[in-house]
C-alpha cells in the first residue's frame, strides 16, 4: 500500500510519498516512491508513485530512456518538455507503455496492474502545476478550490487536508498539516509507514528548497503526532454537548418491543 | 452508500447510521439502517445495515418473522434470544440465507450483494455486547482495546475515532466524537448523508435514553460541524514548524538534474 499526496498553495508545491510497499502482509519492502528530477534554475519536478510497482518502477525507466519523438525520432526525456504539461503527456505516455505490454498478461495471472500517479512542479517561463495521471495515461490537474491531489491509500488522511488546506495556507505549515494526514493513515494502515520522502518548492524560484526523508526514529515526526492526538482530544473538547437530552421532549423514533422498521 | 458505528465504552453504547442510499450518483434515497429492538427493563438491541439495501432489508424481514427452531421448529425471534451472542447468531443465519437465496442470481447481473451488520445492546442477565456480522453470517466482537466498529464508507471517519475514543470515554462525549466522524465521513463522500439515526444506551439500564433523528436543517450539527473544522485549524497552529529548514545542514537526497531513482 502507498500513500501519496501533493500539496500546491500560492506560495508553493510540496509533495510526500511513503515507502512501504507490500506484498500481502508478511512482505513488506522499503521503496522509493517519490522521484525528484531538477535542473536548477531550469526546472524542477516531481513524480510520486502508487499501485502496481513493477509497473511504476517501468514507467520511470522509460522515462529515464526516453520516449522516441513520433516524427524526429529522438527520445524525449522530462529534461527536453516545454512545459509541464508537455511532461505529463510524456508520462502519460510512459505508464500506457508498460501496461500495454504487461497488462494483459498481468490480468491473467490476476494481478492488478493499476497505478496512479501525481506529477508537479515548474519549468522556467510556465506556472507551476500539479497533476495526477491515471493508468489510460489521462491525467487531471489541482485547482485552487481543494488545492491538493492524493494517491493510494488516501480516506484516513483526506479530512484533515479538506479542513485545514486552502491556496492561502502558508508553504510549511501545508507540509505541517501533510505529515499530520500521513499519520492519521499510518494510525490506521499498517501498510503505509515511514520512511517518508517529502519534497517543498517555493513558486518561481525553480529548485527545491527542501527534500528530506522522515526516518522511524526522527523525534520531530514522533511528536508531531503525540501533539496532533493532545489537540484533538482538546479540540473535541471544547464543542458543546449533544442537546439530545432524555427527558419528556425526546422525540421517540421508535416504539417499544419493535423497530418502527423499513 | 452507508457509514454506520458503534461505539461501546464503560458507560454504555452508542449507534449511529446514515439514512442514504443510492444507486449511482442520480438515484439518492433515504432508508432507515438503524433497527432499534427493545423490550425496556429486559432487553434492548440495535441493528445498523451496510450493503446491498434489498439483502439487509430482506434479512430483517426474516429475523422479524422468525427463523424456524431447527429441533422444535418454533419460530425464534431477537425477542427470545436468551443471550446477546445467540441473537447475533440469529442475524448471521437470517443474512446467511437471504444470500444463499438470491445471491447467485444477483452475481450472475454482476451486483454486489455484500453486507455488513453492526449488532450491539443487552439483554437481562448478561454483559452488553457489540458485535459486526459479515456476509457469510459470521462475526466479530468489539473489544476494549479499541472499543467502536464501523462498517460503510468508514475510512475518512475513522482517524478520530482511533485518537479521541477509548473505554473511559463519557457516554455523550463518545456521541460527540461519533458525530465529528459522520461529519468528517460527509465531508468526503456525498453518497453518505443527513438525516442521521442514532441511539445511547447506558449499561444495565436495558433500555435505550436516546434515539434521534439528525435532520438536515438541525442547528446542534451544523454547529458541530463548524467548530470542528475551527478548533482542527487551530489545534495544527500549535504544532511547532516541521524543523527540516533548507541551509548548510540539508542533507539532499536527490542529485540535480536527476534523482538517485529506485
Amino acid at each position: 500500500m502507498t500513500y501519496c499526496a501533493g500539496i500546491l498553495v500560492r506560495d508553493g508545491l510540496v509533495m510526500f510519498a511513503d515507502t512501504r510497499t507490500n506484498a500481502g502482509f508478511d512482505d513488506v519492502s522499503t521503496f522509493r516512491k517519490l522521484h525528484v528530477f531538477e535542473t536548477p534554475g531550469e526546472r524542477v519536478m516531481a513524480i510520486a508513485t502508487a499501485g502496481n510497482l513493477s509497473v511504476t518502477q517501468s514507467a520511470m525507466s522509460i522515462l529515464a530512456e526516453g520516449i522516441p519523438h513520433p516524427e524526429t525520432g529522438e527520445p524525449e526525456t522530462l529534461e527536453h518538455a516545454h512545459s509541464m504539461f508537455q511532461a505529463a503527456q510524456l508520462i502519460g505516455q510512459a505508464v500506457r507503455k508498460v501496461r500495454e505490454e504487461v497488462g494483459p498478461a498481468l490480468e491473467r495471472e490476476h494481478i492488478n496492474s493499476e497505478v496512479s500517479l501525481l506529477f508537479g512542479g515548474q519549468i522556467r517561463g510556465g506556472p507551476m502545476r500539479l497533476f495526477m495521471i491515471y493508468e489510460a495515461g489521462n491525467f487531471i490537474e489541482c485547482g485552487q478550490d481543494a488545492p491538493f491531489l492524493q494517491i493510494g491509500e488516501h480516506k484516513y488522511g483526506r479530512p484533515i487536508l479538506v479542513r485545514a488546506v486552502n491556496f492561502e495556507t502558508e508553504l510549511y505549515e501545508a507540509l505541517k498539516i501533510g505529515l499530520i494526514s500521513i499519520d492519521s493513515t499510518m494510525k490506521s494502515n499498517l501498510a503505509v509507514g515511514l520512511p517518508i520522502d517529502l519534497m517543498v518548492v517555493r513558486r518561481n524560484e525553480l529548485r527545491s528548497e527542501l527534500t528530506h526523508r522522515i526516518e522511524a526514529d526522527e523525534p520531530y515526526f514522533h511528536d508531531l503526532s503525540e501533539r496532533w492526538s493532545e489537540a484533538l482530544r482538546h479540540a473535541h473538547g471544547n464543542i458543546p454537548r449533544p442537546p439530545y437530552a432524555p427527558g419528556p421532549l425526546l422525540q421517540k423514533v421508535i416504539s417499544p418491543k419493535r423497530a418502527r422498521g423499513g
